[in-house]
């Protein structure tokens, strides 16, 4: 007779085959799905949706978690019962009203948003918002009551498991301090970026992110690769998809989006295996902070490093400039300055790596004071958010909500949600603290990505990372991985070396 | 309180939800799936297509359709309970083990022809097609015995609802008699061909098939289209996908097909929108051989018309012969001979509309001499095969059976199976019938044609199929439309006009 566990993986593995069905339907949806196709594809989605949700939350699996807990299991094991166990007990905490309730409230707030967004006017989103805030507040506290911790972290666990308030609050304060000093200081040494204008015809970027992709070690045996409104990496090992978006203006947004994306592509495709395979979530990614820590290293550190800007710009030359090209603005110089331009900005999501978790600290703030004591009201953000925004950046946003607080979709929207934004720049200081290890740990490595190689950093990452899946939370896995416990510095000092010295 | 007949339409729209994701994850396998995914597929699809099982054979399903039955329904509303329990008993009639030994006899079946394909072989997939015959027979008895028909109608009525055995034997034996001698007398008055030498490159074939969709009013807003190793047409209203592939050394075979799928592309477009939208079984299309005969109207008859040929031959010009050609193969009546040549061949998908039927006949004998009594076994199928093909078409296949009965892969192939041959013939006999009452009902038809209009016929196509989604079955659908019962007539006739005049 099969024992608990066995039973347990079963239930995983029929859980994680409607897991498979939403997740490539989304695929098809954001790449291909014709609009008039978007009404039967809800219906679709919402009945897998209840499917997987009834699935997740049957007592029965509590039953299965105990019984298991008392058999004799190994450490990946032990791991997967208690990983079920904390989703299952999410799951549950929840009550299916609630859960109405907040997906009905975010569906309105995402209408109003998009047309609060279009004539850059906070009020039209307000009240919902705050019917948002409410329902969020009380998913939160549920879920807190079940786990043992605070709303905020209730709602955070769903995205980085196992991630305290306090540890986020002690690895951003330091930030917080050094940020604003470093950025005077690179804008002040910044070199003369001497433009190369455009346009770039999209067929000669395809050709350019392809070659890019398959000297970063892209299989396409084992994923696909296209076009989307926003670029988005999805998928189960052994078929993980990524997507671009070509601006005809500038070559480096779509590459850099192709180099970020493919550091989420390898995470995805190298999950231990086996359990990988069958959907249990000791298989999974640790969680989305790690995940951006993957993009991050590939996007960031390797991305935006000498090494790698010396390997591709013959590439460059070669297909935006006709070829092999002497004058100045193609050399590695030159093209250096643009990838690492740094600039105070209003939008998030064309921030440079030193000016990026300053917005990220804003949200944090805004969502700890709007989740947490109620000290900001949905109908006072802007206010909070230009204040924030003059302390931290010196920018003002009131007289413009859509360079201000309307600028994102998180807060409004179901999937993303509250609490989300931290795990950027967790994952900013993951990717520093972990690249350090691996520059530690193999002593060529800058002369292998000088080459265009990427072997060994992989190798690196697939013992200390991919493989591991989810076996432990990040944190221990950063630990193990680098001997320290992560901590603001390594990030900091590349930031000095890279634009302060 | 709701009745029972509006809780069986949210039991048929959560059915067709699962129906739903079954279908685009297909089209999303045969399209851009990579190699590596196919295992995780492989599991997300069996346990989709568990589930879908679970809730068709569901016993209250039965219970709801008797009390049902019992309430004030519209036409539509009957029709919709009695075509949900006819799904209903097909599917409670086949024991569960029966459904999983099919089903795998069926997958060790298509490995084996694949590999007895590669060798033109037909000993190694003998014992495995024996097995699938044995098995189907026993699914076909089962099913029978539900329904009160023999082995083989309760086969056919998966593909053609209500589709007699009887009513098939009647429709072919004219085709028997009538075809070889017009065969004969097509080849012996057609024109000769001056060939157009390729090659035809790919992004110009494409741009031709995407301006000839246009003509045909494809819509994307309601479609996708893109290619895949065997055109096929898949989805529901508002979201129909339809696929092509190309080959550069022909540029018609790739625009036929695309004509062809869209004529699948408007009929399942179209469907009535209220029952098609919440998957109800009244709001599907009537059968697959009147989805031929969709596909069959334009391929055939619109698409090899004088009037069509006039039209595109300026369009192809355009397109393949760098602007206006005068040269005599560039024009219609050379381009007509073309896609009008007549020839006995020995495989199937590549026949022409008068041979193609021969191809059927032979498949349809040899699928009763299996089925129903046995009289020819699956290990001497390459010898009846070869003395069928020498009857109808004069071609020995007995040194080749890769040219032979290894040719398709429905006897092979779990999805398609037994009797689905007889259906294209069946789409040829309602394509002509129909074809013609378009003709007689709308004056100018071949006009608008001649200008690229196929709205009026569109229009007709709506009102008298299309929009009449399963109301009725097939026949009587064809009956409606036309005043008449189907016959081979109208196909006889439209031949002998178009290659014997």
């Amino acid at each position: 007779m099969a024992g608990a566990y066995s039973k347990l993986e079963k239930k995983n593995e029929a859980i994680a085959h409607i897991h498979h069905a939403i997740e490539y339907l989304e695929f098809d949806q954001l790449t291909i799905m014709p609009p008039e196709g978007a009404e039967a594809r809800a219906g679709a989605m919402a009945e897998l949706k209840r499917i997987k949700n009834d699935l997740l939350a049957a007592p029965m699996l509590g039953d299965l978690i105990d019984e298991a807990r008392g058999e004799d299991l190994d450490e990946w094991q032990s791991a997967n019962v208690e990983d079920t166990r904390r989703l299952w007990v999410r799951e549950r905490a929840v009550p299916a009203d609630l859960v109405v309730a907040l997906s009905r409230a975010a569906s309105r707030a995402e209408a109003a948003w998009r047309e609060a967004y279009k004539r850059s006017d906070w009020s039209l989103v307000s009240d919902e918002l705050a019917e948002v805030v409410s329902l969020t507040r009380e998913k939160g506290a549920a879920i807190g009551a079940a786990l043992g911790c605070d709303t905020y972290e209730a709602l955070l666990d769903e995205h980085e498991p196992g991630l305290t308030r306090a540890a986020v609050d002690a690895l951003f304060a330091p930030l917080r301090d050094a940020l604003p000093p470093l950025i005077d200081e690179a804008i002040d040494r910044q070199p003369d970026v001497q433009d190369i204008p455009g346009p770039f015809p999209i067929d000669r970027q395809e050709a350019f992110a392809e070659e890019i992709m398959r000297t970063l070690a892209y299989d396409p045996a084992r994923g696909v690769f296209t076009t989307s409104l926003h670029p988005f990496t999805t998928g189960t090992a052994g078929d993980v998809r990524l997507t671009t978006r070509y601006s005809t203006d500038d070559f480096f947004s779509a590459h850099y989006g192709v180099v970020h994306e493919l550091g989420h592509w390898h995470y995805q495709n190298s999950l231990p295996a086996a359990y990988a395979a069958s959907g249990q979530p000791v298989g999974q990614y640790a969680g989305v902070g790690m995940h951006e820590g993957m993009s991050l290293i590939f996007e960031k550190r390797v991305g935006r490093s000498d090494a790698y800007l010396e390997y591709i710009t013959p590439v460059l030359q070669r297909h935006f400039a006709g070829g092999e090209n002497k004058q100045k603005e193609w050399q590695t110089p030159n093209i250096a300055a643009m990838a690492r331009r740094v600039d105070r900005t209003f939008i998030r999501v064309e921030a440079d790596e030193i000016t990026y978790p300053l917005h990220i600290l804003l949200r944090y703030d805004l969502e700890k004071a709007m989740l947490l004591d109620g000290s900001v009201e949905a109908k006072n953000v802007p206010e909070a958010w230009d204040q924030k925004m003059q302390d931290y950046l010196g920018l003002p946003t009131i007289d413009d909500d859509r360079r201000g607080p309307l600028q994102d979709i998180h807060w409004f929207h179901a999937s993303a949600g509250f609490t989300y934004f931290v795990t950027y720049t967790i994952g900013a200081l993951i990717a520093a603290q972990l690249f350090d290890a691996a520059l530690r740990s193999i002593g060529d490595l800058e002369d292998q990505i000088r080459k265009g190689n990427v072997g060994p950093l992989l190798d690196w990452l697939r013992e200390h990372v991919y493989g591991r899946g989810r076996s432990k939370p990040t944190m221990a896995l950063v630990a193990d991985a680098t001997g320290a416990v992560l901590s603001p510095e390594p990030f900091l000092r590349h930031l000095r070396a890279r634009y302060a010295s």
